[in-house]
């Protein structure tokens, strides 16, 4: 990693894209100086998160909306994040055959990325692959995600603007109030809008963020769609760039962005703090004492004791 | 806290159980020596999981557990998992009125605990409650969580045999698998059987099962329950019973206590070591950079850097 890699990086080479980002997936050893410099070169791109439970057609709107953001004249990279099992490995989503109709447009760049079980892991790469496309001069950049909870939660800190989906069979809204779901939203989409209770959900969903949304804070507009028909395509899309301009005046990007900055802090902290912790020779001493687990019936907390008390020697 | 507190934790003084839960819920200073007696003296408690997404009717059926279990002669503890909204704060559960009619009861022990948007913590006190609960006698103890991912996966690695419940309305198979639901469950159970779809959500299953279960791995059991109805209840215990000797006999129990032992570890480090390295000099100075983020536009890895090399002085 090198200059050059920046320069081809900023060149937006989608080849090489690709490569980099594989190293970042499979967590090849790259230098911090290599994200100091993508982050001194990256762009404003606007980062939007597309989340909501499995099922709610998000890949179908997420094109949708690619289609809307390059007739605006932008360029976009997609992030979809996929919520490999943490227990079998392998991704789960084998629906990305829409990678194919951009393989030759410059100006969209699309790729899947899988989190191995390590959701934490995920959402820290998430951010590096952002500035990487934001480097390569993309306008927008969209990270798809699978609601599973965490990941979501990740990814909405992640972005500037998260944008849930969701669908008449959702359920009702102490469901999505207990998902967690309510307080990430900056839009709702209430997408497959052709089915019934698709009002239903929608005046709901505005009763409830009524009351919930605090003062001095911006009220979630809310739209209906149906994607795979590309109905209410165009309403969202201008919503989407109204409130992007009316965070940015109200200084709340800055503010999204300030967290972000945080949060990637804290998270990169964690990393490198566990890493130098957890030698071969300390895992050693965990497995033994996993192992001896039946004999000894030792408390976690004495072996922390011990782990501890001979890293401070 | 001293051997006074373990001995009346040991005499199950429901009251004072209460308390300690509380100075654990809260983060108190409890030192590891506390910890440590209470594993030696805790009992081999049965710990189960009650998970699922919201709305399968979880509470309903744990309170049929407890019926099962006190019928059986035993003695049990619920530590209900309240996914409090990680950015409000406050219980979004008001469901708890149950707990009124066993409050006179010294086999049955109920318990919220909120996440404060900590659920890795969460598991971690969740963990030590467990212990709680099994140094004052209780046969089994029960982890009642609401689904929104990494928390089901977090009481999945804390306790000995998870049970996801869904109803007919859970939705396709593809979205149980996206959402996780498959690998953690030891037992599923389709809950309000009475509606439509039921049987074809069991029948569904069960292929899934079928074909996913690995080679020397036990294939979960389904059960349909009308939970409210308290049909189907008896079934579902003599199952868990069943299963639970099985899982004895086969070693995989001392697997679930080791890996539980080795989770415990792990997670108890991390505290650790991140405690002790934000001290208030080091959070001020991570807040000085977000401060500062406007002129600077320093990258966080830049932060990181300056963070660490001070720690290494």
């Amino acid at each position: 990693m090198d200059f050059d890699t920046l320069d081809r990086i900023r060149s937006n080479d989608h080849r090489y894209l690709s490569r980099v980002i594989s190293q970042i997936e499979n967590n090849a050893e790259i230098p911090d100086t290599f994200f100091q410099q993508l982050h001194d070169h990256a762009n404003q791109a606007l980062r939007l998160g597309v989340t909501g439970p499995p099922g709610a057609g998000k890949s179908t709107l997420t094109d949708q909306l690619i289609q809307q953001i390059i007739s605006d004249g932008k360029s976009v990279g997609v992030v979809a994040v996929d919520p490999t099992s943490p227990f079998t490995g392998g991704s789960l989503l084998g629906d990305r055959v829409r990678m194919n109709h951009y393989i030759w447009d410059d100006n969209v760049f699309i790729r899947s990325m899988a989190s191995h079980g390590d959701l934490g892991g995920l959402a820290r790469k998430a951010q590096d692959v952002g500035d990487i496309l934001a480097t390569s001069g993309k306008d927008v950049v969209i990270f798809e995600t699978v609601g599973v909870g965490q990941g979501e939660l990740d990814v909405a800190k992640a972005v500037d603007l998260t944008i849930v989906v969701l669908v008449p069979e959702s359920g009702d809204e102490v469901q999505l109030m207990k998902a967690g779901l309510i307080e990430i939203a900056d839009i709702f989409v209430v997408n497959k809008s052709d089915r019934q209770g698709a009002d239903r959900l929608a005046q709901s969903l505005k009763s409830i963020l009524h009351s919930t949304t605090k003062k001095d804070h911006l009220e979630p507009p809310i739209y209906n769609t149906s994607a795979d028909r590309n109905e209410g395509i165009s309403e969202l899309y201008k919503g989407l760039t109204n409130l992007t301009e009316v965070m940015i005046e109200k200084g709340l990007m800055s503010q999204k962005y300030s967290d972000r900055h945080r949060n990637r802090v804290l998270n990169l902290i964690q990393d490198r703090l566990l890493g130098k912790f957890w030698s071969q020779e300390r895992l050693d001493q965990l497995e033994a004492s996993v192992h001896n687990l039946s004999m000894t019936n030792e408390s976690p907390y004495k072996v922390v004791k011990r782990l501890l008390d001979s890293a401070n020697e």
